[in-house]
């Protein structure tokens, strides 16, 4: 049984098979307040600055500063106060010499005002004038038009994921609508004679389908559109039929295979026969998830994951997560989430292979994290199910000691 | 102006306010397969033991383990092989003493066997007969029934918020519907007579409204329904109008005051005129964020934000999702996800307040994170726009240094 001919190690399969995905997915312009976890599909500049006045960063007075030299409590400098700036208009006076004016955080200052004093540092003692307690330097207190942003400026490239900061900044340009990438469709095959649907009474030997529904909502919680083709027999011609309708109607095929090593032979071969180059790796040096299957047809990606339910979630969220945003055109990666924690048990690993091992998190007395491995065999879904995240044992180490340091990934 | 009379510290205000929200949202009953990122409400017990057989996790043949005692390469068990076990149906042979049967991963084990030997340490030589070629222990390469999860044993807790993993679980058990808490509702609303809408030409001395739309987007994500009041001006009863519908309306309230001083004091008289016991905190040791305002009425939450954009959004993200959690039952919270990073510049703090900075990410030669400090004045929504996340400088510090190994949390 010449399964594997080669194992990949597990990050330069992963690199080979995305370099392979030249597919991108359309792209669509939506209203920005619904563009959330959507991805950019144009470079955005501002059109304006912003702030597009000087404005006042604080409570207090508009002045010259060069009025306020020397300034102290001991030796006040006294101003005359020549209006109050309307919050969201103009202010229809100049600041002269000697001369200052009440103003708002976010007021726009006046003509001839170059800073602003803090309502702290001032005193009113006669109507009409102010006592300012402290000197302030020109530019004090004011942000200046286009210091957040210039006009012209590339605020965000193409490629970015859109989180609310921004949404927030997209509205700040006035820009309710934006361009941005499809949501990819995944379309997600479960194979095996004794896999039944969830809603089935089990007779012996037969299991409910989990991975179907536990990819799908890795895609959504991704930004991607699962669209389930069921569970499919073992059975070549009917693999292939379904899978060909999957590749028809979507961006990207998760096939998770039956459990055995012909089952998944049999995925091999469909996902051969969807189109040009095919599989490019079958076996990576990974624990769980060592029989997955990287393909591409298309320029569009295909998945053979394992049939176990933790292999097949786990690499999923190893391989679906990067190539839904190479779909898409993710140019700005962002780091995955993860937790510093202190081991609470010894990981055993054996050197060659690349091991996640999932934990649970404690909050310990000095308000760090523990760690405590969840040890399991293959196939046991509950395991993840009570699991904060996943520990990986890099490929060169034999295990990790307890009260060593890990990041623990968090999913 | 007396505006703070208690700065409190940012944890101890949390828990204070977070204890007053006694409210919680009613439960609904929704398909599995929808319920990705929902509140469980019920805690969820096994109907059935997983798997409910015993299954094999090799490809190989099902043995007496007794019947391989002390077999080798050189002197192989001889076996005769009666069968292979169907996939998905109980077999309908027994084995015997001297007898096993080919069997698949996730096979049922046919009566009388109790091992499974790995098909890489058998030869076929004779028809009808296979050569064991190592001994397996009883059990070995079995899972047993239950040994995933016991009949009658809770598997979730009601307050956990599903992932992938949990709807796997859920679908595992045949649990195709599940009772979760109502997706909470918070109606929001911006004031200040300098805020327009986003779509509008910008006037001298206006600005966009940015906090409704970023704090919309931030419930949205964390699993909440933003309804957006609108932008109301500065003035205290068309404030406590609007106020009073959304409180009507919604679970929570949440409003970002106009800039100035004289706007906040007129959300603290609006939070407490909508109920017992109104305004809990008024202002915060915090930078960004010290002229938040937490309020509690009917045991549902209230928050003042304050309205510069950067201190509503990093202050919703302190504040809205751990209420959120709250109104839904959430009882099992996780970490807040975070990478390490060493500070490639220095943070300059104050001691005696909490301060959040912006930072980008960039990863060193070496595969670990540098987070490059992005230094601003209040008001920069970009400089969050091009934060991959905050790293918090404690009370008690008065700064980081360059090369500090610190944690950035991501949002």
């Amino acid at each position: 049984m010449p399964e594997f001919l080669r194992l990949w190690s597990p990050v330069e399969a992963r690199e080979h098979w995305l370099r392979h995905i030249t597919y991108r997915v359309e792209t669509e312009e939506v209203p920005t307040a619904e563009a959330l976890g959507r991805v950019l599909a144009e470079a955005v500049r501002a059109q304006e600055p912003i702030p597009g006045f000087p404005r006042s960063t604080v409570d207090g007075y508009a002045v010259r500063a060069a009025d306020t030299h020397g300034a102290s409590d001991s030796l006040p400098a006294y101003l005359q106060v020549v209006g109050e700036v309307p919050m969201g208009a103009a202010p229809e006076f100049q600041i002269g010499p000697g001369q200052a004016a009440l103003i708002h955080t976010g007021g726009m200052l006046p003509p001839g005002a170059d800073a602003v004093v803090m309502v702290e540092y001032t005193q009113q003692s006669r109507e009409g004038e102010v006592e300012v307690l402290r000197a302030v330097a020109v530019g004090e207190n004011v942000i200046q038009p286009g210091e957040d942003v210039e006009a012209g400026q590339e605020v965000m490239p193409a490629g970015v994921r859109l989180r609310p900061a921004e949404i927030g900044g997209l509205m700040a340009l006035g820009r309710t609508r934006v361009r941005v990438a499809r949501r990819p469709r995944v379309g997600i095959l479960s194979t095996g004679d004794e896999v039944v649907p969830p809603d089935r009474a089990l007779q012996p030997g037969q299991v409910r389908d989990v991975n179907s529904y536990t990819i799908a909502a890795l895609v959504q919680e991704r930004g991607g559109v699962p669209v389930r083709y069921g569970i499919l027999p073992d059975d070549y011609q009917a693999l292939l039929t379904a899978a060909r309708r999957a590749f028809e109607e979507t961006d990207m095929v998760v096939i998770t295979a039956g459990s055995s090593a012909s089952t998944r032979d049999m995925t091999v071969q469909v996902l051969n026969a969807l189109g040009e180059p095919g599989v490019l790796v079958h076996g990576l040096r990974i624990k769980p998830g060592k029989p997955t299957i990287l393909a591409v047809a298309e320029g569009r990606p295909l998945l053979g994951l394992p049939g176990n339910p933790v292999s097949a979630l786990v690499n999923a969220w190893h391989l679906v997560v990067p190539a839904l945003d190479r779909l898409q055109g993710v140019a700005v990666t962002r780091p995955r989430p993860r937790v510093k924690a202190r081991l609470a048990g010894n990981l055993t690993s054996e050197a060659g292979r690349e091991e996640w091992y999932p934990v649970r998190l404690r909050t310990a007395d000095d308000g760090t994290f523990e760690a405590e491995p969840i040890h399991y065999k293959s196939n046991l879904i509950f395991r993840l199910v009570w699991a904060d995240g996943l520990v990986p044992v890099p490929e060169n180490a034999t295990g990790l000691p307890a009260g060593a340091e890990v990041e623990v990934f968090l999913w």
